[in-house]
């Protein structure tokens, strides 16, 4: 069976955020046995997992991609929308916009230290929708 | 319920290729609600999801990953299957073969500026296997 | 329907490891069609697919995700975990740690050369537990 669900992320700075809690308030009650599939419908953020505790992980992470896809690299033809655009198009493909989770006992099954980000990579990316997709 | 098919996509040439229709022009008719994963079979292609609009998105993925991923770096073992190779194998699993989408309303789910890419990483790669598996 | 299995693999060097034969055999029987779903639930390591048949191109992954997030980089804050521990999170990342797979005829349809990965970003990063979901 599939329940589904879209709703919107608020407006955050360019960086890596943790919404583990803000994705759950958003979620019905899971099943007992399942998978979660989130699908945030832009271009320039993606989602991931990482580490839940210490926010320097947050902040060197942006520091990575940044210098990872840096802006104005000569090699970029698409610079009309904002030199962070084309940069934010390629870090949204590197770290993908679909991220499945498993169910377990009612609860989305994440490792001890694992949460849900998103990745922000506009200066003004605005608010951010996502498909909630859930089966069981 | 699980709905499943194996079909190609023509050989195309090494770049980033808009394939949103030719997918769709594959799938059966969808259902209300549901998700769609495409796996692509080979390890040197990749699926992703960027910008549908401006063609410069496209050139310009290519050339980051080209610059991410160089050729005739020196470390490489891999080396005799050609040049393009073994960076076509780390950039496929940077991206990465597997790509989950929403069904709402018997259709994908895409952002107003996703599109559904083909990233080929060789030469000349051939044509390339698609399994489309629907659950709902 | 749903079949969920946790399970753990033994610890591995840091590397790509080519267990594909190691997930097989944790799983039950699978079914006519279906899809299956793996998640390792720690934030230093990361799933992929890539090629089953050159172990060079394990090495040589290694050696690009190593030149690609470099240790020992002044920009990183999160330190106290040891060296290898920001860039572990980074590549995390961007290989992800969920990896979906269809399954046909009651085996996972990889292609040809396609195997799966266990990507390992830690020096010692120890038994890395996996959750298998099957759907179908």
């Amino acid at each position: 069976m599939i329940l589904q669900k879209e709703f919107t992320l608020r407006a955050r700075n360019r960086g890596f955020h943790l919404i583990t809690d803000e994705i759950l308030v958003q979620l019905p009650d899971l099943p007992l046995t399942g998978l979660l599939n989130l699908f945030i419908k832009h271009t320039s953020a993606a989602l991931t997992i990482n580490e839940n505790a210490d926010p320097d992980v947050q902040t060197d992470m942006g520091k990575i991609f940044d210098k990872l896809i840096p802006e104005r690299d000569p090699i970029y033809e698409h610079t009309l929308e904002g030199e962070d655009d084309m940069p934010a198009h390629a870090k949204s493909t590197i770290i993908g916009v679909s991220l499945s989770i498993p169910i377990t006992n009612k609860k989305i099954n994440l490792g001890t230290w694992q949460g849900i980000y998103l990745c922000e990579f506009r200066n003004h990316g605005g608010s951010r929708k996502i498909v909630a997709t859930i089966y069981y």
